[in-house]
């Protein structure tokens, strides 16, 4: 038996026998990652490879694919061209036979997915946007979605995924915004190594493991005017501190597999950024994983950046700044034979890219067994317990903004109740970016969430869009006013959406009469690409809602959108709001759930609300020196960090800590009286800041350094804890390096960053 | 005679003698600023030492004054109880005359002054602001302009002045965006080195000249979110490449003084920035000249910056970082001392920042000629020339924006002339801040330009105030309109104010009669600590426009304000508009002039003029990679950097270059034949941008790399041209060294960064 194929043998021995094994064009072909939609047809319940993917196997040249089942109108599969759970299962294991049996070497195919919040495949489960499970503040529960969307997504022979997303947004106008987990580096560092731990499980050649992929790798959140992709500017003191701080969270968890973000940092582009992808990334951190580009990457050195003089160049400076692997492989696949004969790429660059390559593949049990249980995926994909997982979820992670007058929860003396929005019954909207068409009958929307609640008293129940997300199509008003005037509280469910052009449906605004197969209207005003230049409702929604306040129902306003929105009018005038984010296919029971008490909420905001685009940044996390006000308006973010209301109320008592001041090595323990002095069970996010009073360089006023999410019966006290030491205290010294500085700090717990007990403590010189 | 004393002898070489005569007491004096105007009180037409200044003269303590003749509400310096042109140069005298006779050593004080355009003392002359002085694109009358404002400041005593700024301009949210010149790094730097040479002259010790103080040092233009002093975030490369080049040209001209900013850059304060202060500046610069803090930059450190334990702490720091002299001199005179005593401070740090100062004096020619000549005070100080100078600038620095339908010039024909507007005739609104109060007879408003244009036809103009710059006043809407109703053309001036709160009094805006002495309506949207969150008019000022538009008149719009302005509305139906910034003292002559074509406009923009504040940031000098738009807009200018009108036409034609490629030490001539090809004379700003087409490190898309203001007659050709070598085609590389790099650059000259003609140019390898 030849070594590689020796079970016995560590995965390194084998991938580094093998590559000995592999001719110049077989290992370009590792480096390549064509897209995995591309590779096969579909029809009359058929799957067929094409010629030119059985043409690539055969002349070595497809080390992964990129996508085989992601649906979407850029790949063009849909509900009615698309494969089911075990169908795709069964067209993985078709393409993947193809490349063993047919391939020199009998090489598998890594294939590489989109599964930020849920497998971006038809039938597979689609849980609320990472905005929303940051703000659920329940690292233990996200771990568990990883699992599920692991399981799912391995089940169809996926065995890595792009994500998760560790981006730190600092400007909610860009349109990834509902991608990320939070303004804040420790909260998304905690989420980071809870995906890493999720997704990857104990070994990574388990049927429910994929290796995860760290994005984007750096500062990707801080572009230029929140425009997408844009160039940012940061020192590196601030990009260790901030940006980097989650990365190292998720490579210090194991993580097998980073991607470079498209963006420059201070002039350098991050694909070619040598520094960040040798110098942090392997040397200091030691990560041995693969490094992948993002889709087109490379060809925007080229073209776009203008660091690189043409495909070639732009390859050559990729592999040697320490990329691996190609999303698309467009231009590895063109150029890096080219370059080797050329005399411009050292082969052992080119081996080292290689080795890590079939390491992974290795690592991934993927020579050993490169199939998949067609069975098993139907039964895993979408299963009753996933879903119950993205309810729970969309439940914890839906944030109670404001609650006057007894708005909330509703009662059966609320009357009739309108649910008057555009995002009231548009299923798609609530799913977010990154997300598979879905037959509208999978999708609660918050009408079908608050028609079920009330199922035996439908008749309570009325339903009018009104209008748009975008556009300035007033014509459904009058039937939304007409709803309206019946009720006696009125539910507008506003907001944005992500949905990208699924189909040609449209909704009779007049009558509320839903036209559509999948609740698409094409109407995004977020995700990828689409960056907002104000932070208001779009179209005519703030007109709509202002008509119908007039009629002095109860106004209770449900926000579905993917980033903060700035409408002082909505802060002042609605009974209450709930920010739902975007909650996933369990949406709209997740929200019914709340307005009616059966979930007492608990999600609190993880990026600071703003009141106007013209005060950004408001991130909470910045440095004293920043400024208290503009002439219209002090600076301060309309709803803050960590705020989020609940139903019953919480009490903070004797806070105390074991010791006044700690040695550097030290650590010392705070801990608080938590009380629900309220009537209903709830959930409180208790959370721990630390202020470093005096630091060489400067810090952030207050930074978030531990939080517990605890559920407390009526009356009930628990006592929270945090331990305090090197890991609290330390940050990026004016030397570049980690350091805890003697002297004074002061340490914080409450209910978000503005309402806080504090205490201090001193690490003494002599420590 | 002692060494100190021989003016034979070296300014360094006496310095040093000096230095070893001195106690620690008087060396801690040197480096102290006491403010000026608190030495002295007047009364009664006689000025009488304070006891507290002869005091410390008399302890060796005041080396320096700040604003001895400042006049404005800070100093309580009124028109009232200030100090005519001879006064003040008499009162310094008797300062100066105390301090050289009572202190041991015979020390003269060194006296700093503001003076960025015009002295800030009563009867100075008011240029107009710096961002108007910018769009002049002239930079032979601002040194005209530097060399009258030295002549101005050196006839007082004043020997060193806080100014050029140099800050480049990022976000025109910032309320110092008046005191900058431009966006464009190398713009300011071509002003930079003229304010250098203009303020220091040939010699410093001459009667016309004073230290120049570079400010502010550096980034102060990135503040975060345009909050003044806040946070900046960015790299080494950008900072080396964009906000220390224009220092770097200004210490190349021979800057004398140099202030670090307040802000901090990546988490170091800029006060205690040793690789900013000590390395560049010093080493690879070798500014051997003084650095001076800002006022309370060392207190910042121990609170705002949290930096520093306290004031001792601060001052240390400070010093060891390079500091020389603090304004104010608060934290170093109560804490330099104990410093020593505690052995926290080296003697030697001390002496090289006594050192200093002392060799500034000395170069100065303090020691050797103390007294100015107050008939010649009288004489210099607002001089017919000077106002003339002022008149001239302001006429070629205001902008045309728009001129449609034949809008402008105006004529015979116009008919009546309506002014409205709350900047109509308020004089102090057209100064910018850092101005001292001026009669108002002194101050050519807009209404008073058109009426000293109209001498003889009086009856042809109309006034109506209108409303206020802020708040929301309608009551002068009804005359104003009435106002309107009767002219055939109406010239609304509205904008900004930096005016500071310079007295109590009022227009009545339903008569549009004025009752104040000093015509300030304490309205300030701008200045120094004065940020927006919107870039629109503020108050009901555009509410006053529309109203005033629905008569259908002729609509000119001025604005006479601090930071660009976006107002869509405004740019859709003005029939002209004129951006006169803040014009200064003849500024309403300059735009009256400009209205009625005795002067054909010729400014052109510096700063990019943004269509929302939610576009930020919109410098024309951006990445290629910056996204082109969002949502609701595209991210593109309203204006673009390099645009103005001008009533006649300008043909480009015949770019030529005399060589296709160049060797890396070589130059090119590039050359294009400009022609007004319209029936005025008139001077077009022809612009030279230069585009790297692949670079190691990313840059603009764009880069000015030179221009020329040239006068053309009708139907006049002229050839410009431009060398294009090192200087031109040098960029920060990846290893933040300048460089060439070989390879290709488009060559682009035209009348803004949006309109050109290209060519192209190769750097050979060879080179």
């Amino acid at each position: 038996m030849l070594l590689y194929k020796d079970k016995t043998k560590s995965a390194e021995k084998r991938a580094e026998h093998l590559l000995g094994l592999m001719t110049l064009e077989e290992k370009v072909g590792q480096l390549v990652q064509p897209f995995g939609w591309q590779t096969y047809e579909y029809k009359d319940g058929a799957v067929t490879l094409t010629e030119s993917f059985k043409e690539q196997v055969k002349n070595g040249g497809v080390g992964s694919l990129y996508g085989v089942l992601r649906a979407d109108p850029w790949t063009g599969v849909t509900l009615e061209n698309g494969l089911s759970a075990k169908e795709g299962a069964e067209a993985v294991n078709q393409i993947q036979r193809y490349a063993v049996e047919h391939s020199r070497l009998g090489i598998p195919i890594l294939i590489g997915e989109e599964c930020s919040h849920g497998h971006m495949a038809i039938d597979g489960t689609v849980f609320p946007v990472p905005l929303l499970l940051g703000s659920t503040w329940n690292v233990e529960l996200y771990r568990d979605m990883c699992r599920a969307v692991a399981a799912e997504t391995r089940a169809q022979g996926g065995a890595v995924t792009y994500s998760p997303v560790l981006d730190v947004v600092r400007d909610p106008r860009w349109g990834r915004t509902e991608e990320c987990f939070s303004e804040d580096p420790y909260l998304i560092g905690e989420f980071a190594a809870a995906a890493v731990q999720g997704l990857q499980g104990e070994r990574l050649d388990s049927d429910g493991s994929v290796a995860a992929t760290l994005k984007h790798f750096a500062g990707y959140g801080s572009s230029e005017g929140g425009r997408n992709a844009g160039p940012v500017h940061m020192g590196w003191r601030e990009l260790l501190e901030v940006d980097l701080y989650p990365f190292k969270k998720a490579v210090e968890a194991g993580a097998a597999s980073i991607m470079p973000a498209y963006n420059e940092i201070d002039g350098v582009p991050c694909t070619v950024n040598t520094e960040l992808l040798e110098e942090v990334l392997r040397k200091q951190w030691g990560f041995d994983g693969l490094v992948i580009t993002d889709c087109g990457a490379i060809d925007m050195l080229a073209a776009g950046h203008d660091v690189a003089e043409d495909g070639l160049d732009a390859s050559v400076q990729a592999i040697e700044a320490g990329i691996d692997m190609e999303m698309s492989g467009e231009m590895f696949g063109r150029y890096l034979l080219e370059a080797l004969h050329q005399g411009r790429l050292n082969v052992e660059v080119l081996d080292r890219a290689v080795l890590r390559v079939l390491t992974l593949k290795f690592k991934l049990g993927l020579f050993d067994n490169p199939y998949v249980d067609p069975e098993r995926a139907e039964r895993v994909i979408g299963s009753e317990e996933h879903v119950g997982l993205a309810r729970k979820l969309a439940e914890e992670g839906i944030v109670l903004l404001k609650n006057e007058n007894g708005a909330l929860p509703l009662d059966d003396r609320s009357g009739k109740i309108a649910v008057i929005g555009p995002n009231a019954d548009a299923g798609y909207n609530q799913l977010g970016d990154y997300t598979s068409p879905q037959p509208p009958e999978k999708v609660a929307t918050v009408l079908k969430g608050i028609r079920a609640r009330l199922a035996k008293e439908s008749e309570r129940v009325l339903y009018a869009p009104g209008c748009r997300i975008k556009g300035d199509d007033r014509e459904g008003f009058e039937y939304a006013l007409a709803c309206a005037k019946q009720a006696d509280t009125v539910v507008m469910v506003v907001g944005g959406s992500s949905a990208r052009d699924f189909g040609e449906g449209t909704i009779d605004l007049r009558t509320g009469a839903s036209k559509v197969s999948d609740n698409s209207w094409n109407d995004m005003d977020c995700g990828e690409g689409i960056d907002r230049m104000t932070l208001g409702l779009a179209g005519v929604q703030l007109e709509l809602m202002q008509e119908i306040h007039k009629l002095g129902k109860r106004f209770i306003v449900v926000y579905i959108n993917g980033r903060p929105i700035a409408e002082p009018w909505i802060d002042e005038h609605a009974d209450a709001i709930l920010e739902a984010w975007y909650p996933g296919q369990e949406g709209g029971h997740a929200v019914a759930g709340i307005l009616f008490g059966d979930v007492n909420p608990s999600g609190r905001l993880t990026v600071s609300v703003p009141k106007h685009v013209g005060q950004l940044p408001v991130y909470y996390n910045g440095k004293r020196s920043r400024g208290k006000r503009y002439l219209e308006e002090d600076s301060k973010a309309r709803y803050p960090f960590g705020y989020g209301l609940s139903y019953t109320t919480f009490g903070y008592d004797r806070l105390k800590i074991t010791k006044d001041s700690i040695g550097a090595g030290e650590s010392a323990i705070v801990s608080v009286d938590v009380t629900n002095t309220g009537s209903m069970a709830g959930a409180e996010v208790v959370q721990l800041y630390i202020s470093d009073v005096v630091s060489k360089a400067s810090r952030p006023l207050m930074e978030l350094k531990g939080f517990a999410k605890v559920e407390l019966a009526p009356g009930e006290t628990k006592t929270v804890s945090f331990e305090i030491g090197k890991e609290q205290l330390q940050y990026i010294g004016r030397d570049l390096e980690p350091v805890v500085e003697p002297g004074l700090f002061q340490v914080h717990i409450g209910r978000n960053v503005n309402d806080t007990l504090s205490t201090s403590l001193t690490v003494r010189e002599d420590g």
